[in-house]
């Protein structure tokens, strides 16, 4: 049976300081460091051979996806980095204090930001050139998304790059972000704009999918929680 | 104008222990690991922008490019892992001791192995099975190879994926190996088979061309020496 694991960054500094991130591309704390390698170790005694990682453009999953390949000793994997991946943009609130951002939009605003599907938050005024999104084909960077609208740029390289190879009987990592963790889990298992609202991503914890030969989902475990 | 840069990784504890390594997956020292931090703050300082790394399958090359990356903040750059990018390999030789060879095989004998380009090191008697050679195009490791052999499977990489990239003005990093390095530059220089003897690639210093838009090089520096 092919297995599919997904797995969130180890903490990053964003994390540690409780702030919104985004496409900023911040490190892993020392904490987040240590999550990787227990990640990395929880895969290498369950001895699942994959044969590519997919992350995004962004070191703290980068550095999470490597030091996961050096500890299952796959170092020699191919690895592509998609800003498909990235997680949420989240425009004017990046950089925020998510406490910071409750005492002057409100709770309830900021709530529906955070949990709604289509909620947009505030945008960017412009988006500065990042050289790594323009060699790669988007000329620059969203200003800003709802979880549908990174749902809607993450579901194709499901497509085109996953889902054929799980097909193929492949295993497949993808190291990812909370967000787009969530969108993506709500894609495979069908669940609605409002349900999606109670499903958290922690760092660093391996969740292991099962699917038969039609990418029906047999298993779903979520490792070292 | 278009700039390559060549690194071999950073000590390996093989190259500590002054073994015949070859494609045996050895990590780094202590020592290569501050290494590949100093090639990558060198580069970093110099603000080359590359387009791809271009690496081994083999991890003291792979953790050496991902250090590297992270230090001249472009962990985001897709990495290519070939096979042909591997050391030399090094046949019955690999694993041991480069003073014990002199003992058993005599110092004329050994100096041939090392450094003509066409004398084959005595072979294995068959190869393990390794995944990652099955997974990507070959079915199992060669049982030893001159440096001439290195150079016939490392040229297709050089045409095919990294020439390329450079006549479309895109600055290239290929992070590899001594041997491999050799052969490279060997190409490049259009050094005779008997000139190769005298080139040496030191672990961790960046060897930086540039080229005119024929890929003539203009010039050529060692940084870090």
């Amino acid at each position: 049976m092919v297995k599919l694991v997904l797995i969130r960054h180890g903490e990053s500094t964003a994390n540690k300081n409780n702030e919104y991130t985004g496409w900023t591309d911040v490190p892993l704390t020392k904490s987040g460091i240590k999550q990787a390698h227990v990640a990395g170790k929880l895969l290498a005694d369950a001895n699942i051979d994959f044969t590519m990682v997919h992350t995004s453009m962004l070191k703290r999953a980068i550095v999470t996806a490597n030091i996961i390949l050096d500890e299952t000793r796959q170092n020699w994997l191919p690895i592509q980095k998609s800003w498909r991946l990235n997680e949420r943009h989240y425009g004017a609130l990046r950089g925020l204090n998510k406490s910071d951002t409750r005492k002057v939009y409100g709770a309830e605003q900021v709530a529906l930001w955070r949990r709604s599907f289509s909620a947009v938050p505030p945008l960017l005024d412009h988006a500065e050139y990042d050289r790594r999104y323009a060699i790669n084909g988007i000329m620059q960077e969203p200003l800003g998304e709802s979880l549908k609208m990174a749902y809607n740029r993450l579901i194709p390289y499901w497509i085109d790059q996953v889902a054929p190879r799980l097909l193929d009987n492949q295993n497949q990592l993808i190291v990812a972000h909370g967000s787009t963790l969530r969108a993506l889990i709500k894609y495979l298992e069908n669940i609605s704009d409002d349900g999606i609202d109670g499903v958290e991503v922690e760092n660093g914890q391996p969740i292991v999918y099962q699917f038969d030969s039609q990418l029906k989902i047999l298993t779903k475990e979520i490792w070292g929680s």
